[in-house]
């Protein structure tokens, strides 16, 4: 009964060891950058702790977290890092990840956090291909003078992998610079995405602020739930090498409708990316 | 001026004397069983004091509270009391209003109450079928080793229906065993139903969550408030002898439109249910 | 078990009939004058929900809710209506509680509702005298050119029984003006105060806002709550004819304990003004 | 760095001088009818610095609030105030910023504040006509035998401009009463308003509560934020010659969603009214 | 960096492995005959991840966790069982701390879980002595017909223990029975307890509501937080065998003040029962 | 009635022109090092908007804002800027205001903004002394390897003014070196602060929980108001020359009291430090 190895918390279903696992999970809860509500920082625990109110079983695509390999690496230790070194901690932690031939799914924090785990994939993966739902486009040059930022994320993304790369869906916020640049240099399909490696970041404010109200900057005008389940369930088709989902802010979630649906996205994304072969006949 | 008779609340244009009433009200606040976010044992208060910033008037259905006969019963005292206890307590309450050729509407607490009232009318009807709306499928033969629990009520009900007398909608969670069952014994279309006695029980995260958050489980990618509300419309065909909505829990509600969303939909099924022979001429 | 009469609900304990009851308690939720924080208007239907969570018996006084007799005749409809019109309703009610010889406790709303009390009651006590607790000295000639406000309303009553017959406690806020008003015609002392008919206004921010963060205009640096119940207790050499509590306003209490502290003050209120001849031997 | 000319805030992107502005935007945070939920006296501080959360750029309309000429007046003192005072307060406001030759922007408070402009504008343009975007009809001849009522406020405005002027939307709650008189004297389309002097008023619970908690009578059924937001760039065929946001109430916005909302509809409203001869060429 | 061997979550300061620990600690998430405001369920959890707010070391002992030995061994899975089965597990893991030598510290949960360990301390230690912190007396015989209930657990310890062993301390509210009850059964004075082997069972509603809103049922007029830790600091002159801090309510602490006072508590506690010999010279 | 000449709004009280003023506010919303709850950015907007609830006039000082002369400057925009570039922006807008004979009053942010104001007193006053007020001793040599933070801010301090010139009240957390580092560098009292230049710094989590909530690390066993003020009301014999009130985060605020209580506080520390030579006679 009385469990005397250890106090083991992991996310709903993600309980295989490091070696077994095909996903590695890890918490990612810096929000130094946050320039509207900040708290992204609690994320992690709070999502970790909230997935047990979730079935492990997944009826839209007939799948079951207890037949999937996750292990749940914890929380990298970020809150008041400066944004060079919290980003050296999360390239170093994805480098490792991948090199031990495993997806990593990072869970934010602020959106840049996508950064340090795109530097580590980019090296490895020189076609590095990325697919970004968001409500803002983040491709400013810089925020306030700083080159890294969460409103600026995308645009350093771009710097590492370059035109035609980076595929946006939901962005319905921006200045006029960053949409005229997205218009020249950002993907307009996917055709030329599918045999590539691809990085998925989700921020979770792509959903409307009445599915998803504890984010940092909600933007009215977003998808329903159903709408962004359908884009994850077309991941299948896709190679993802890696994910995060970010910008999930406790603390502004006074109802904890927003962490309930994130870990049912979590779910979602880590059943669709995993190496079942003959599921959904 | 003064009210020297007692001080009466009721829910809103529920101001009949229980003789002439058609419909019977009563609050079933208990949450013994939740296993996630407790707190629906304070839902039939709630409800009743926040009825008032509602209309008499649907619009919808073009019919008024004030033209139709409801008692409101008051709240069982059911706190603290085991399931078993508990079940018998209503199982009396509704038998009686069934006996005295009323309708009940039961105002929860957790879905376990809806096994009391079907409990009741299957006695006096056994031909009775029960439509069910839900987030989940609540049909576990049992739950941590609980057979009477919130997430087995639906195969309780089962017990004592059988096959192919109960519909269900709006389910997407359970395990991969409840929708193995689900498949083999719930209903597939209504169409055995129309001349049957029905109970109907609303579990209310049968919505969105962005629609009603205050809920125990909150489970994305669920009903807006118009497409339930179609779906209670047309309740109109069907011979509703008893109903339930169950599953608000007001802690968890702090905007309080999950509140005031329940009282409408509650003034709707009141009306929809009514016999009102002359009207939408 | 199925109550067929009446949903009848009542302040804990307050379950006496009219006719028989000592005390006859009323909501007078009304606070269309408020300058902060409104709300009060919800103030007398949570507490009645709220004080099911009290004991009826008073360790502090060894006297209980069961002994003694109280009508609670609930709400007065004041929300929307001119404060004139609304002081008239109050003004009416008090009267003819009185008439009836019972004590009445009107529970706020906002603190000019007591303005309608003390006119019921002045009028039929020329030498009424009250004892006022709040942070606020009330002692405004006029609010914002207006004569009867939240902010005026000992002045009012000032008007209505003369220089010192009005005696404070707890005040610490006010504009210099009503400190020197305070001091040229405000009662000293309570010496003279013994014999006379008294009202007893209780404006909930005399506490701290630590113990009652719930109200209108917090202002720190006020009573603990067992620095009120002592002030409480001493009312027992009082001939009390009337009271109110006022000024909780719940929408700003979540986390309920300024609700749970105002029905406790409550019961020691309705407790020590009891007439139980031989108690505390 | 240090500013000495006077902290003057603004409305986001509000920089204008009042000489030179094409719109002049002012706050009138009035709540004193409110009959369910308080608060919206909080809404204009609310939203100012809320609104620095959302860009100046609409991706919607391509325009950028850095283009037009926007004066931000401040808040009118109203709180407190009988409402024949606040009206008339009001329209001396609008009156003058008409007068010179200026759109004025109203930013609520309650909808009774909408008379009071439309007052001044009804008697500067004879012809005036109204859209009007609610959840309620607010026609009723009287509220508590109140004329002067947020839900009597459509029917003074029917007083003042008569038949087929008004035009509604999204309306889903009133009286029977209400819903005959908006049959006999609403406008049932919009084909004679297209070269009238209009004005605009839109009360936030004509959205769906899951987009809108934040407000002071939710009501279940309304439109999600990109309905409205397609109505608003429908407004450009259209002569405004004023308008208003109202109801919404910050107190019940715990997660700030309806804020955030409500600045991001400011600002398409201000973007689609302001004179940009050559835009989305 | 990155952890490959488990995602171990302790409490701050709890590293110790289990056989060289002198305390375990352990979470009994249980609140299943809670009457009032459930949650306290969730305190376990809240009050590990809160946790790391506070510094290792203690400016009042001069002492620090980093110096002692305790073991986290997480939670039970208690939720949804029924109270017979809760408190078997719970005397099951106590005692198996207890017949290895440490210190079982119990984190509920209601008070119900503290039967659980006093059960299994009872039965190694025929005379065990209990300490007792609470707003309320505990000592119904039964509630609403129930034995076991967080109303009735100090009777039930009685039952266990014997008169005079029992000595509380802070109690405010209860039935007159049950303050009868305490004058005839619970120790007047500590006297006896020096040389005894002693359970310490603290129920946080002893603090004053303002210094933890966040319980079950808040009661005005508890003691300040350097009230209990002066009580606490007075614990070392005793031979504490085992102890619990129960009822704390996360959903009723949305400040969290509650939660960081428990976890302050929970480090003085431990801190004090820690076998330092020669510390505070 | 229209005010054209910009929409001004200032801290109650605080409507000097610059030039004549002898004690300039302004705000410092920076929180980039907290390490626990954010939100402190958000504190100078917060107050400036609740300052209206209080009154002008203080009877514990018998002093009214109206008789002062102070300006407010507005908020310097710091959030998302490097603590570097944060410093630098405070010290030059301080240095700035006292070259012009000026008192600085600095609403933070986090604790880390007070350096940026020593930085410039000090270089304007070689023998600058120190009151700090604070629950947190904040004297690391570094946290997580950074020399600026929240955590080091008075270690910073001290590295400027040097052994015994800084005076702490009120600390309660810390590691065992900065209690070390207190005991052997630290003030032990103020005797020789009297006729010094002195920099007041209060970090309102000096004040207990209860009565402040909304802090970024609320520690429990602080001051209650009344002990706060007797503090401040001390500081009158003492020769401020700048001062800073801090780490009010109103994110974890949600009943209001602590920016409330934080307004009341900044009123008494203005009246307190404004030349006014015959008061109180």
């Amino acid at each position: 009964m009385l469990n005397k190895t250890g106090n083991v918390q992991t996310y709903l279903g993600c309980t295989a060891g490091y070696d077994e696992a095909d996903i590695v999970i890890f918490g990612a809860g810096y929000d130094g950058t946050t320039s509207n509500r900040p708290g992204s920082r609690f994320a992690p625990a709070a999502m970790r702790t909230e997935s047990f109110g979730l079935e492990t079983y997944s009826p839209y695509l007939q799948r079951d977290l207890e037949d999937i390999k996750v292990y749940d690496a914890g929380d990298l230790e970020l809150y008041g890092r400066r944004p060079e070194v919290m980003l050296t901690l999360i390239e170093e932690t994805v480098a490792e990840i991948a090199k031990d031939g495993k997806i990593p799914v990072m869970i934010g924090g602020e959106h840049l956090v996508t950064l340090g785990a795109v530097r580590a994939l980019a090296k490895a993966h020189p076609d590095l291909h990325i697919i970004h739902l968001d409500a803002h486009a983040d491709l400013r040059a810089d925020y306030l003078g700083e080159e890294l930022s969460h409103a600026t994320v995308m645009r350093r993304c771009y710097d590492l992998v370059g035109d035609g790369r980076i595929f946006q869906v939901g962005i319905r916020s921006g200045t006029r610079e960053e949409f005229e640049f997205k218009a020249a240099h950002i993907a307009q399909t996917l055709e030329n995405f599918m045999d590539k490696p691809i990085y998925f970041t989700l921020d979770l404010d792509v959903l409307d602020p009445a599915a998803l109200p504890g984010t940092g900057t909600p933007e009215a005008g977003g998808m329903t739930f159903l709408e962004l389940l359908n884009d994850i369930v077309h991941l299948e088709k896709f190679n993802i090498i890696g994910c995060d989902i970010v910008e999930l802010s406790p603390p502004y979630d006074p109802s904890g409708i927003s962490t309930a649906t994130a870990c049912k996205i979590l779910r979602e994304l880590m059943l669709v990316m995993s190496p079942i072969p003959s599921f959904r006949a």
